[in-house]
C-alpha cells in the first residue's frame, strides 16, 4: 500500500544539498528544516517535525506527530520523537552560530520558538539551495511525473471534449474534472509554494473568465467560486456555443505534478484573430521546447523569445492587459511553481534532468485567453513532452 | 454576480480590532497585514497586497495584484496600488517603532523585506487580537454559517447513506461527496491555519483507516492518497461489510466554514461496546452543547467533562493510543481551526456570537473513531446545533 521513496534516493537527495552547501557557503554548520513538501523530499515523509542536517553530523529527523507513521513511511535511518524543541535542543552537542533556514516558508513565530531553544545568532535562507537541488530529477522522480503527463493528457485531450455540453457550468466541470483524474490516479492536490498561493485544481474558464484578473502570478485569470475563494471555477458562468473553454490544471503522482493547459472551441469556430494567436502561442512553445537541453540559459531563452515577437503581438501577450506575467516557464516537481523560471535573471545554465512547463499564452478581448502549455524533461535532444502533443482550440462542436 | 461584503461590516471589524489593541496594547502605533484570509476578513477580497491599520490615520489597502480586481470586489473605501514596498513606504508619514505583524504566518523572508522598506525597530504578534476579534460572528456571518450547516447536515445526514456502496473506495467516495458538495453551494476549500496543515476536504475513513495516526492535532486519521499526500482518502481501501464509516469534512459558503463528522454501520451491526461508546460521545456533545451560554468558560468546559469520564473511557479518547488531543471542541469561521479552543489554558468566558465545532471521539481497536462532531452557535440558551442532529452510527444495510 505504500509506496516508499528508497533509501539511497533519500540519500542522494541529503548528499546534493551537502555538496551545493560546501560549494556556495563556506559559513555553513546548520541546516533546520520545516516544511511540509521539503521533509517529504528528503525523508519520504509528511509529519509535523524538523529535519537538522549538521555539517558536521548525521542529520536527525525530529518528528513531534506522528512519530509511528514517519517510522511506517520512511527509509530515513535517523528518526527521532520530539515533544519540545528543547528535547531536541538537548541532544546538541555544540549550538552552531549561523542556522540556514526556509525563510521563504518557515512563520517568523515558529522562527522566533526554534531561536529560543537553539541560540544561533545568525539566520541564513536555505530556500534556493534546496531549490537548486530539486530542481534536478532522479529517474526516480521523472517516472512520476511520466505518470502524472499521462494523466494529464487523456484527461484534457481525450475527456474534456466528451465532458463540455451547453449550460455545464465552470464549477461543475471542475469537479467532474477533479473526480476523473483522481480515478485515473492523480494525487489530489495541486501544489503552489508561493506565499499566500492556494489550489485546488487550477483555473477552469468559459469565455472571457480567463482573462479575469487573479491574485497570483499567472497568465490566465478566473472568476472563481466567490470573492472569498477565488479558486477552482464559477457557479454562474455556463457554458455557451461560441465560448473559447480556457483549462490550466495541476496533475500529481505520489507528490510529483506535471502543469497542462488546453483551449477548446465550443459549438463553433473561434475568430481568425484567436486561432491565428493561438498558432503562435503553439509555435512558441515548440521553439522554447527545442532550447530545452543542457547549458541553456533561461534568461537567453526568455530573451530571445520576447525580442523575436512584434509590438502588436506582446499586447496581451502573457496576461491580458497590465497584468503580464514576465515569464514564459517554470521548473515543476513537488509544486507546480519550482525553479529555475524560464525569465530574466535566471542566468544559470540549464541540466540535464530538469523539468519544465512551458505556457506562451496570449489574452484575446472579449473572447478569452488562448495558448498552449505542456511539461518538458530537458534532455540533449531538446525538451521531451510528457503531457501529450495536441495543439489545442480542439473543436467540440 | 459577487457577493461582496458591506461595507459597515468592513468598518464594524476594523473598529473592533482598533478597540481591542488600545485596550490590550497600549503601545501600539501600527498593524500590518499581509494573510489571504485576513485581508478578507477586513477588506472583502483575496489579494497579493497589504493592509497598513495606523492607530492615528485611516487604514489603506495596498494591492501588488489585482487592483482592478480589488476593486471590483470590495467596498474598502481606500485601495491604492503598489508596485513595490518602497513606494507604500513613500507615503508615510512617520514610521512607526512598533508594528504588529501576523506573526504566525508571514514567513521570516517576507518579513525581512516589509522590514527593510519600513525600518521599525520592534514586532509584536498581532495573531491572538485578530482572532479575538473573529471570533465572534456578526449575524451576516452566522447567516453564511448557517447556509454551510445546512449543505452539510443534507450532505451527510442524507446523501452519503446512498453513496455507500460495496467496493467504493474512499477516495472516491471522497471526491463523489467533494462534488456534491459543491454542487449544493460549498464554496470548494476547507481552510486551515497552522502551519503545514493542508486540506481539500477532510477525513474519509473505512474501517481502521480512522485511528492510523496523522501529522496534524485531530482526533480521527487517514490513510490518505498516499505519504505524499496524506489526505483526501486511500484509493486502495475499498468499502467492505461490517466496516465503520468515519467522514469528518470542513464545508464552507462565501467563506465560512462548518465542521460535522457523521458515522455510519455499513453491512452490519458494530459491537456493542462501539455503539455504547459512540452513544456516550454523543451525550457528552450534547452536554457540552448545553454549556455554550456567554460568560462559560472553556477551560472549565474541558475540565468538567474529562473529569467525569472514567479512566476506561478516556482511553483512546481524543485520539487512538498515545495521539490523544487535548482538546474536545474549537472555534470556527474562515478558518476551520480557530480560537478559542475547549480546552485548558482558555481562561476567557465565551462571549454570543461565537460559534464552535464540538467533537467527542473514540478510537476502538480494529474497528475505527466512533464519536460525533457539530457546529454550534453560542446563545443565552445553550449551543444553537447549525448542521444537523442525527446522532450517528447510521445503519446502511
Amino acid at each position: 500500500m505504500k509506496k516508499q521513496i528508497p533509501l539511497s534516493e533519500l540519500e542522494r537527495r541529503i548528499n546534493s544539498l551537502r555538496t551545493k552547501m560546501e560549494k556556495l557557503c563556506p559559513d555553513w554548520e546548520m541546516i533546520a528544516i520545516f516544511s511540509n513538501i521539503n521533509l517529504y523530499y528528503f525523508t519520504g515523509t509528511v509529519q509535523d517535525g524538523m529535519l537538522l542536517i549538521p555539517r558536521n553530523d548525521d542529520a536527525v529527523f525530529w518528528v513531534r506527530r506522528s512519530y509511528e507513521r514517519a517510522l511506517d513511511e520512511s527509509l530515513f535511518t535517523r528518526i527521532k520523537p520530539m515533544t519540545s524543541y528543547r528535547e531536541a535542543a538537548a541532544s546538541m552537542k555544540k549550538f552552531p552560530e549561523t542556522v540556514y533556514m526556509e525563510t521563504e516558508i518557515v512563520p517568523l513565530a515558529l522562527y522566533q520558538r526554534f531561536q529560543k531553544y537553539f541560540p544561533f545568532t545568525h539566520v541564513k535562507s536555505v530556500d534556493k539551495y534546496i531549490a537548486g537541488v530539486r530542481a534536478i530529477k532522479s529517474s526516480f522522480e521523472l517516472s512520476l511525473m511520466v505518470q502524472a503527463g499521462s494523466i494529464h493528457q487523456r484527461t484534457l485531450e481525450q475527456y474534456v471534449p466528451q465532458l463540455l455540453k451547453e449550460g455545464i457550468s465552470e464549477v461543475d466541470l471542475a469537479t467532474e474534472l477533479y473526480s476523473i483524474m483522481v480515478t485515473e490516479g492523480h494525487h489530489g492536490v495541486a501544489r503552489f509554494g508561493a506565499f499566500g498561493a492556494e489550489i485546488v485544481l487550477g483555473l477552469v474558464c468559459f469565455g472571457d473568465s480567463s482573462i479575469y484578473p487573479t491574485y497570483f502570478d499567472v497568465p490566465g485569470g478566473n472568476y472563481g467560486s466567490c470573492p472569498a475563494v477565488p479558486l477552482l471555477g464559477n457557479r454562474y458562468r455556463k457554458l455557451k456555443k461560441g465560448d473559447l473553454v480556457f483549462i490550466d490544471i495541476g496533475c500529481g503522482v505520489s507528490g510529483y505534478h506535471t502543469d497542462k493547459t488546453m483551449t477548446y472551441m465550443f459549438g463553433k469556430s473561434l475568430s481568425q484573430e484567436a486561432i491565428s494567436a493561438h498558432k503562435q502561442c503553439v509555435d512558441i512553445q515548440n521553439r522554447i521546447a527545442e532550447m530545452l537541453k543542457p547549458g541553456a540559459v533561461p534568461a537567453q531563452i526568455y530573451k530571445n523569445t520576447i525580442n523575436n515577437l512584434s509590438p502588436e503581438f506582446l499586447e496581451n501577450f502573457m496576461g491580458y492587459g497590465n497584468r503580464r506575467s514576465k515569464f514564459l516557464g517554470h521548473g515543476i516537481g513537488l509544486l507546480i511553481d519550482e525553479l529555475p523560471v524560464i525569465a530574466e535573471g535566471f542566468t544559470e545554465p540549464i541540466e540535464e534532468g530538469m523539468v519544465f512547463a512551458i505556457e506562451p499564452k496570449k489574452g484575446i478581448k472579449n473572447i478569452g485567453m488562448v495558448g498552449t502549455e505542456n511539461t518538458f524533461i530537458v534532455t540533449p535532444n531538446g525538451g521531451l513532452c510528457i503531457t501529450g502533443d495536441n495543439p489545442g482550440l480542439i473543436p467540440v462542436y
